[in-house]
């Protein structure tokens, strides 16, 4: 099996060379850091990811979760890892020190996310689901709260989760009906089930804390009834101890992949003794959700990136070693086959791979960028406040719907091979497939970028994401090399002006399901024109080497990445063509279509 | 789970209105045959599935082919079906009525088989290996093996296969080793090692019967010096008995789908005691071979284009029951929520499974006429070959490269429950993931169309395709309200010529490395067209019902077909634009790419 996950290399050019980790150590809040931090930081995520992740990447899909006896069992790498993880201060580093964090840039930490996600994605999400709940806990919960839950979950020894569905509302949440009820005590009493609760409940931890959405009693209908609470399974007492909250597992799915970590179903306040804290203000839940959410969607778009990394390294390995056929120029069989890697074909799916994962990596490293700046507040903190806004359905769906065409084409190098469980290729297609469901589907991705994020504030963030990409074109256009890629640029920029346009035309028209009923499609369009721009910025930063005079294998890895650029802007950037032609049309096609279309 | 997994009407709307089937009883061939024949061996198909395969659909991935004692065991549905289905004549179906089939033609046993792979691929396959592999002994065998091989295998007794894989030769059989060396008792004997043999092995026949490719000891290097055997597990005695032929199951391998069906791995002559016989003349096995292999690419296409429309019912019976949100314009939380096939979006997928499996019938029922009318040989028999050949690659691949995508669709629309193995779509979609792998990639299919089958005859072939596309364009201008369908189908046929120019002089300047570095892309651009081609077929056939009066269901089903065709027009037709500015581009990008560009 391939050892190797994930490029230092690259992840270092990304970082330093084009979005210039360094910078950010001038924002007051990162002044404590520098670059020898973030190396250590970065060589110290590989080295988890090598020994204690990767090892049980493939051992965690083959002997998944079991639930017995009311319990879920998990393999024992869960706990191993959530403790080191914990007690190497990892869990919350991004938050404060007061708070006991590291005060950690966010982009330096979505690096490692990448890291680890990509040596193995099932064992990376428990701590990670851990962070985002402290994090909601700690925006928004309170002293007395911080006190209670944070110092065990940032330890790895209690889980945190984030718990939103249930049987009738999973896409919608404003249908949610778990209720709350409050009581003099100062606590609520829940009453409810969740479903598809990732790491709802196992043994790898001592306690689960769930951040839940209920709806307090008698609150108004729809979303903005919704509140926010600490729901733990196991509720300290008086005494310092831990009792019972009646919160109970009542099951875990068996899934395609991304098996393992459990995906539970909870059933909550049977017995009327579930308590729960709420937290901040009555009905404000879903607002403060949603920043946990958008947190967990620019993750999950990190967790496809890195899973599509490990699955490159992995086909690009048995491209390197099998031999398979002869140069089509030479065709000689008493020649000796050559690997095939020498193929034109395999090196298309290779730079298709590595194309989605790199470019989806830049992508979201700059989306991290923007939430690291926001600190700076102003002008500047407002305008990376909604750029971070509208691209965040982009950095999830990208790599999620791309992901699973990225390890597919992995799968494809190794031939039937790859379609067999020797090898890890069909587990990554497998885990991969998660990505455009959870933490909203691509469906819902679409409904926010067009029907919200684009329209935000009259334009704003959509006009300063078209500044932001002019910016890039006109300085690629200073560096001699680049011609083609700002051409092709320019003429995306125009498609996307005309698309949008067109579809603000029927906006205005009033006819909001017409308006709507392509905003996948606007979306991946969207997603093209977001990654070209991310590797026009790192085609100027690898011409920019290569002109300073780079040797050897440096000078190999910049002269791959313009090639990995100009294959993007080939064959990927000129999908928007198709694209484009399709939204021109804004016929409403498929909102129209009725029930009786579907007979037979 | 859903009941229905293919659609009746649909498969007689195809047959009887789109592709006259009916027209081929006047084929001196197939003058015994009429229309009840037909509608009953379609009937027949409709209950065998219901009543015989969907059963164990779910079952037999669950509980796959276990290898154990040197034998591998298979669901006891495997003996029961190839019995049944041997019984009743099926598996000899199109054979000739002197060799005992019933010289049904092939278009209707291609229209049984996407029944019968809707309803359980893994089982379908079995009976089918053994069609396959009759038939090259039909065809090459001679009497001798005619007799001592066929009426077990018609019978469902004995398994046929198609072995040709070895460990170093998987897309190049030039390199295959397995040697076959002569003996004076008229047989040969041979030793090698075969892998990837689909139901090569399994207790749910009493033999195995593989049509095997091997070099004879001092045969030309390459594919000139392969020859077809016929190996089979037990070999016929003097005295009628059955005897070990040392061909040995030496294991199977563990897949991602498609697990109802054994994939094994055979050791043969480890005791200098395999005996095999030669399939008529020497070193022309490959040829031979291909005639089978042929006819299983049309059947890999029809298999994703069964597993896909199986994947549709099922997901669009949920979308009709599954309440979820509500119409855009009208968002009142108080409102009880819509089914979500109601959401555009939810719409958009449906039709995109509906258009890409519908279609890709349509194409291979198309081919399926075109082998049927090759019995007419002089000019018309001619060009229905050489359309065949030209369409072979892209009935094969585009029907499994976007069953992966149709199938992911349906998966897509259950959201997470799309993800659990509860519901069938997860199985579906690792099914289909099969289909872009064996009976030659995606990558091969590309070569094979670009390289060999568009330059045939000096381009022979690919004037008839333009030409049969032109005929229907020209028709569908006569039938009002389809204009907005030919002038779309006029543009691409315009891109195909200039894409298709281009190329052909890009090799004529002898640089085949670039002239066939993007043919994988031609191929894909290529099944847009000629999918685009077949919905205009069905528009056209649509379009006349509703003319001639059709009413009630029979016309929501006209307007259904109108509905999907403009939707494969405006969205799957258009992505030819990103593909044609690609295919223009004939950079040789991919070609040119060194090893060195993959560092880091």
């Amino acid at each position: 099996m391939a050892e190797k996950f994930a490029s230092e290399r690259n992840l270092k050019f990304l970082l330093y060379e084009v979005h210039d980790l360094e910078a950010l150590a001038q924002i007051p809040y990162y002044r404590e850091h520098n670059r020898e931090i973030f190396d250590l930081v970065l060589d110290t995520a590989f080295k988890m990811g090598r020994d204690l992740l990767f090892p049980s990447f493939g051992e965690m899909d083959k002997q998944p979760p079991e639930f017995a006896g009311g319990v879920c069992h998990v393999h024992p790498s869960v706990r191993a890892f959530m403790e080191e993880y914990g007690e190497g201060g990892w869990i919350g580093a991004i938050a404060s020190e007061e708070l006991g964090g590291q005060g950690l840039p966010l982009t330096l930490m979505n690096a490692v996310r990448f890291v680890l996600t990509a040596a193995n994605y099932s064992l990376s999400v428990y701590p990670l689901l851990t962070t985002g709940a402290a994090h909601l806990i700690e925006a928004f919960g309170g002293q007395e709260m911080i006190d209670a839950y944070i110092p065990n979950m940032f330890s790895g020894k209690w889980q945190g989760t984030m718990a939103l569905t249930e049987p009738q509302a999973g896409s919608s949440l404003s249908d949610i009906v778990t209720t709350a009820e409050p009581t003099d005590a100062g606590y609520y009493k829940l009453k409810g089930q969740k479903i598809f609760i990732s790491a709802g409940d196992h043994d790898g931890v001592d306690n689960v804390v769930h951040l839940m959405l209920a709806k307090i009693k008698g609150a108004p209908a729809g979303v903005r009834g919704i509140s926010l609470f600490v729901v733990p399974k196991l509720r300290p007492t008086a005494d310092g101890g831990l009792e019972p909250n009646d919160v109970v597992l009542a099951g875990i799915y068996h899934k395609l992949g991304y098996r393992g970590c459990p995906i539970t179903q909870l059933s909550i306040g049977e017995n009327n003794d579930c308590r729960a804290w709420l937290v901040g203000e009555p009905h404000l839940g879903l607002r403060y959700m949603f920043q946990m959410m958008n947190e967990a969607r620019l993750d999950v778009g990190m967790s496809a990136a890195g899973i599509a990394s490990a699955a490159y390294y992995a086909s690009l390995e048995y491209a390197k070693e099998r031999p398979q056929g002869r140069k089509l120029s030479s065709k000689d069989p008493a020649q000796p086959q050559v690997p095939i890697v020498e193929h034109a074909d395999i090196k298309r799916l290779l730079l298709f791979q590595r194309s989605m994962f790199e470019g989806a990596l830049s992508l979201i490293l700059k989306c991290a960028v923007y939430a690291d700046r926001e600190k700076l507040g102003g002008e500047e903190g407002e305008k990376c406040a909604l750029l971070l806004d509208l691209l965040t359905p982009v950095a999830k769906t990208y790599p999620s719907e791309m992901g699973v065409l990225s390890t597919s084409a992995g799968l494809q190098i190794l031939g039937g091979y790859g379609y067999c469980d020797e090898f890890p290729l069909e587990q990554y297609f497998r885990d991969c497939r998660i990505h455009p469901i959870h933490e909203g589907t691509t469906g819902i991705q679409g409904l926010d970028l067009l029907g919200r994020k684009v329209t935000i504030q009259n334009g704003k963030a959509y006009q300063f994401f078209l500044a932001e990409v002019e910016a890039s074109v006109e300085a690629a256009k200073k560096v001699a090399g680049l011609e083609d890629l700002t051409a092709k640029m320019d003429e995306a920029l125009g498609l996307v002006r005309r698309v949008t346009d067109g579809l603000l035309s029927v906006a205005l028209s009033g006819d909001v399901e017409r308006f709507l009923a392509d905003a996948t499609l606007y979306l991946e369009f969207f997603g093209y024109v977001a990654i070209g721009w991310q590797w026009l910025e790192q085609a100027m930063a690898a011409q920019s080497a290569l002109d300073n005079g780079a040797q050897g294998a440096e000078a190999a890895f910049y002269r791959g990445k313009l090639v990995t650029a100009r294959y993007f802007f080939g064959y990927e950037l000129a999908k928007t063509e198709g694209l484009a032609k399709r939204l021109a049309e804004a016929d409403g096609l498929t909102a129209k279509a009725g029930l009786e279309d579907f007979t037979d």
